[in-house]
């Protein structure tokens, strides 16, 4: 059995990152969506509310597990026991950056592939960060992020929905 | 009458900034230069400051006005009655940025266009952050910045002009 | 008024360069699309097939002129009375070329501007060469080119349409 | 049974693609490594060749076929019962290019997906045409290909192996 | 005799940053690695450790001095009678930002020529960033900088050698 | 005594080339600017013509010897003693190209440095094939290419000086 990661900071989870995760799942057994804590950043949601997020947006049967983790990526693959890592490419400043952290990933375990899927265009210009500023003024965002984000973006930035 | 809306942090303004203003001013009827509050950025100068250095370099009678903004920027320029949005493309990164938010403001208002003006090749490697940086230590700036804001460095840094 | 020449070869129109058209159109009192001749390019449509494909997408009324071109742009423009050029940006590969073709054409006449602008992202993985290499092996187009370009690619590569 | 297609002109194949072929074959359950007969580009090798030199670096029992197609990629990967494309990236340049091939081959099948793998660093700078050029003259290029490339390279251009 | 400045935070010196100056040592006569304050960037390592940890790596007899400097970086090359300035350029984005950084120091000093040198491909992964947070959570780096710096780093993280 | 080369097809120099010539001598004890054969590209000017037209800039006792070559850059570099290649940088697409090279030629002779430098500005946008293009159609050239090139120009393209 293929177990696949894809980690993320997800904060919120959009639209994009539900259209990667939907095409990986075509490609291997199990995808296991793993939140990274990420303190250091500031999230904006709690680790516990980005989980129950992206847990709201899982089918039941659908072989996806929604998981957090903490430290280098690749030991929770491998404690995991998964064979891959999954990757969104979106733009040439994406390509550079994930440039570097696969190949810093294989020095570190030359075992652990990392697979790399673009997302509908319709999603090429939607990131957490940009969802957010545009949320903030109450944009509309209702075809970028699923219901359950749209939600939790207008409670905490204080409209109501 | 076609009005375009020019926005931007301008901390400080710029001969960069200028030329593309300049250029804008060519095509439309009516520009607004639209400095954006920006507190989250800490600007080195006071919103009223910024709107005042470039309100000094727009002669009378010009096509320009100068104001500033808060909130979403295709709110703003539909309470201006702006069709067009303008902006200054130098490098690949600009273009990569500039790309995700004119599909963003799309996606929000489709009535308004962004439209890219490259500035003087002069002004290629002129940014208002290396800007700064090089004034802090008292290197010459003087064909990058208008006057005014030559000598509005010179006073913030505590130099003597 | 302000007249602008949207410029290229044309080997066929597609949605992306209507699309880019139609956008122009709005900023300006008057566009002239120019079909450069192109013959060292070996185009698949003759200059009067090209020039044909796309005068008939253009609806009676509009404020678009279409014409052919050859030698340098900047002569044409000046003798059509011109004030900018209308180019569609793309890609990090465009912007470069684009780059390039900007600065001389500044260098030769400094008084005509280019603008870019980007298309619908719907049309971003379009062009004319892709759409042709898809057609010739009857893969489906019909929504990246208008209808009269499909009838014109299938007849050209022995189709029945 | 999850098949991937892996297509390229393959004139020669070089140990970049080996590279990604093997990673490839990790993820999916078979791969097949589909040479395009490419003519108009006119390869060096004729596709006769170009299928040996693969054939003769796939080990028995490898989940790997060698194959060749012509027409619409998406045709061949429906036909041969494909549910996935694999892609090697190295640039800034391949990325754009990539991205414009996986639009339109959704546009065309939007059950076939692409995945993108990044080859060995130590491969990053090979491309069969940069090859052909150093082999050539002589060139040592005995670690970026396998030997029967070396030796067939030799011959092509008359030197002794 | 030819000198050239190496400028950089260095916190730490990596072996692609190494790299860099072996290359450059081969081309000047004498070699300046200036290691800039940037107390602003609230570094890992204090001034003195980051001289230090590079001085243990310069050979006896090596035509290379380890020096700070804080201010702009042609004031100290001025000051230090230094011709040229070296940079190692790995991606994209570090051109464009390297680009902008030559065009400036041009501005300022017409005189002092930067010249670009590829680190070796097996270090271009690394950045002392990533390093930074691969070593936070115990990752090997041991081919990725020196000895002394791998344990400075386990030093600082709490970690036992 | 350090001798690098500056290696292009030079079809024709043009003043950015002249502009990187200029800036590496001040690094070099000794420059060999070496002109590609390059029939395959079927350049405008014949050899001869090339190198004559580099060598009326040279100027007398200038530490700059004009020479040309065929085969690989290596062996060439090798026979004259040169202990690195000089090349100009100007955009993201030259970036890629020559980091591939670079590579290669390091895999080919690792005591051979690349060397890389960034035009002026003024001559970002000047490339040889866009000054031919250009000057077939008699628009001006005249800052851009060294005053003997222009005359070249003029007569190939049988207009009158």
């Amino acid at each position: 059995m293929r177990t696949a990661i894809y980690p993320g900071t997800f904060d919120p989870v959009t639209n994009g990152h539900l259209d990667v995760l939907f095409r990986a799942s075509h490609i291997f057994d199990n995808i296991i969506i793993a939140v990274a804590e990420s303190e250091e950043k500031h999230p904006l949601f709690a680790l516990a509310e980005r989980l129950q997020l992206i847990q709201e947006n899982i089918a039941q049967g659908q072989n996806v597990q929604v998981a957090s983790f903490r430290g280098l990526l690749i030991d929770y693959a491998k404690k995991m026991g998964a064979s891959a890592i999954v990757r969104g490419l979106r733009a040439v400043s994406d390509f550079e950056f994930e440039f570097q952290m696969t190949q810093m990933n294989r020095h570190l375990d030359d075992d652990l592939e990392t697979i790399f899927l673009m997302p509908k265009q319709d999603y090429f210009f939607t990131s957490s960060s940009l969802i957010k500023q545009v949320a903030r003024f109450q944009g509309k965002i209702d075809s970028l992020v699923p219901a359950n984000v749209e939600r939790a973006l207008d409670r905490k930035f204080g409209h109501k929905g």
